[in-house]
């Protein structure tokens, strides 16, 4: 639960919902009941009027949902109202990858700086962002304001790199390093274990074989 | 709930277990109390002793767990103890960057093949594989034992390749596109959504800047 009673597991649902809402309006819908927005994302109509409750409803009885307003309005839940300014540690093909992704910028997530440790990267540009190194970054960090910090760098760099954002007041950090960051308690992080997804599709695929040889 | 009645929610923490477990053989340590784990992990022991009961156990009383082997055991259970043929459809950066990640090798996932569709990347190797085009996918299929798809392709693209894997007898996808794939129910799909994980940062970010502005 957060300060609101919100819990996670709405919280956790709010970006599909937004994803959707963002899909029907490029297709032209501009209501929507909730029985046909359960029907198109396999949940329960119920679920989807619970959700939405918590956030004062936006819906009318046998009226439905205005899309574009229900998008803008999960839009400011989920912050996306304004510009988040985004820096990439470890420039390698996975912080290429998140900085190549157009998608983020569109949602608010401007990439505003790439580092890596490895010489070979220093002044390559991807998308305009020439790669500085790790060890201009506090100096960076001094002199622009940037609000979450992507780490895609070695576990055996991260833990230390983690502290030296927190150090230099970052307050949130998208981390896809193996490892569990162990930080104040007021910098927010959200992992992204790749390992860990492809071992639990791996217990699934497994299971499912097992199930049917039996 | 699984055929075994094991919970969505204890599967997931698989492989974190798996993760710590690892790490412990690493730095040599042969056995572990779930009080010490529990630290380490910072969940509670009865937490763990509750996890791991529903596989039998692993623990005896006053002594601990045999890090090795419940490690190995629990490898055993995520099906980690045979390897598993992957390829990956989409080499951009992302599809790179899984196919350059020597980890998920060492776990048994071995990456078979790397498709694209942009024929600048034709023959273009990476990590020893070369970049084959869709257009030769199902070829490819027909004369390679593979078990599980990773899909790092556009949105647009993504639903058709699922619907070709399928047909071709692929039985997981690892899906990096943002949308639901809509497949049959015996086909195990992992989603991996970035910009959703990117969302709930966002929510957590601007929830704690709201309450401490208060």
């Amino acid at each position: 639960m957060d300060a609101k009673g919100i819990s996670r597991a709405v919280i956790s649902r709010l970006p599909r919902y937004y994803r959707y809402l963002g899909e029907l309006m490029e297709d032209g819908v501009e209501r929507i009941s909730s029985n046909e927005l359960s029907e198109k994302m396999r949940v329960t109509a119920s679920q989807i009027r619970q959700d939405l409750n918590n956030f004062g409803g936006f819906g009318q009885q046998g009226y439905g949902y205005n899309v574009q307003y229900l998008y803008t309005e999960i839009g400011k839940i989920l912050g996306l109202d304004h510009v988040h300014h985004m820096i990439i540690l470890g420039a390698g093909n996975l912080g290429q990858a998140l900085a190549n992704y157009v998608q983020f910028e569109k949602r608010g997530f401007k990439v505003v700086g790439l580092f890596d440790v490895n010489p070979v990267l220093a002044g390559v540009s991807v998308r305009g962002i020439e790669i500085k190194m790790i060890s201009d970054l506090e100096e960076f960090l001094k002199n622009n304001s940037v609000q979450i910090a992507a780490l895609t760098l070695p576990k055996n760099k991260a833990a230390e790199m983690a502290d030296l954002l927190v150090a230099n007041n970052i307050k949130a950090i998208w981390n896809f390093a193996h490892l569990d960051l162990t930080l104040p308690e007021n910098v927010i992080v959200e992992n992204v274990h790749l390992s860990e997804s492809l071992m639990r599709l791996s217990y699934n695929l497994n299971r499912y074989v097992n199930e049917h040889q039996q």
